[in-house]
């Protein structure tokens, strides 16, 4: 009995993501799901990208949707960069789905973004099985997690099309085995880029974001 | 539609998990479910606690349950230490059921198990919303993870009856705020103990598990 319901779920989401990705395309937004577990270095890495945009030789607009269980923190923090942004909280919800992100829309400004951030609920499982209408999905781990994550959460690094690994200047003290990481990952995603980066010092950042900016095609290769 | 769904699967649910709680009785199994984020230390804290059960005035069985996603990596640890433990892959789901732990139970020796560990999916939100039959819900935080996370995820430090805050030998690095955590937690939890460790030193690990086995009621106050 529980299986129907969830499968007409999620091709109800599925129906209103391909809505939400017609709507992005003509207006030109570029849309990045950002998932990771709590913590993991989402909104600090979203930051990090918003103080680098006026630096760069073309010029973007940036977006973010924020989505929490709870709280406008991350949002909050965003505002602070004069950046556009929608909070919405889940209630208790593990996932954003994309009825969410269509009622999201009407507050941003679509016209004058051209690079949209979705920063997902906290959360390893559940996002990556609900499509938003996104260009990509970014799934962002963190060395004090450990290594092994991509061999317990496989179905999250199967949907990303880009891997960062966070908080990289720390993977010394955490004793981080980078070969096996990249093994897990490898597992279930033979060519997806991965990325090590710090939030903190802003190591790897600028190579991450050309990167992303290339598989966007907002930047040449 | 859904929500009738939902009521009546956590309705069977609580059936379940009654039914689990009066074998555990029974057997004179004291039960900890151990909920976390992926990578805050649930398995670490547990081999700590395993390593220290000899060392204990009282003698004491131990045993556990491992829930993940995929893999068996945290059961192959556990097992390593010569205590029975049974791996529960859940496939796809978020959390932990209480029929998934009572299909565990035919497979371990209850009579000579006094604490059971159950490790959940690493998931700072489903887990909290389904009722096994434990006798504590033990929350670990991580300080890498930030101080914000009682506020982002609130239904799971309610729904703690002890939190421990791991990585606490890190706190400088990251320059974790003690006192926003703290009143993050009371604002949804007025009276929790809340015990700082490091899985990694062993600092604080004595103090925990002491308070732990009074909550118990496996060692006198």
């Amino acid at each position: 009995m529980q299986v129907p319901v969830i499968q007409q779920i999620l091709k109800a989401n599925d129906q209103i993501a391909a809505e939400n990705e017609k709507t992005f395309r003509a207006a030109g937004v570029h849309v990045v799901n950002v998932m990771a577990s709590p913590g993991a270095g989402k909104t600090s890495l979203i930051l990090q990208v918003l103080d680098r945009l006026p630096g760069l030789p073309v010029r973007l607009g940036a977006g973010v949707i924020e989505g929490d269980i709870a709280s406008s923190i991350d949002a909050d923090l965003i505002a602070a960069h004069g950046v556009p942004v929608v909070q919405i909280n889940t209630g208790g919800n593990c996932h954003l789905d994309a009825p969410m992100i269509r009622s999201a829309l009407d507050h941003l400004p679509l016209d004058n973004i051209d690079l949209l951030f979705i920063e997902n609920v906290g959360n390893l499982i559940c996002p990556a099985n609900y499509r938003l209408g996104a260009d990509l999905n970014l799934v962002i781990a963190s060395v004090p997690e450990g290594h092994d994550k991509p061999y317990k959460y496989p179905g999250m690094f199967a949907s990303a099309d880009l891997v960062v690994l966070n908080k990289y200047d720390l993977a010394e003290v955490f004793e981080f085995d980078d070969a096996a990481f990249d093994r897990g990952v490898r597992m279930v995603n033979p060519t997806v880029p991965i990325h090590r980066v710090s939030a903190r010092t802003g190591e790897g950042v600028e190579a991450w974001l050309s990167g992303l900016l290339q598989q966007l095609a907002l930047q040449p290769a």
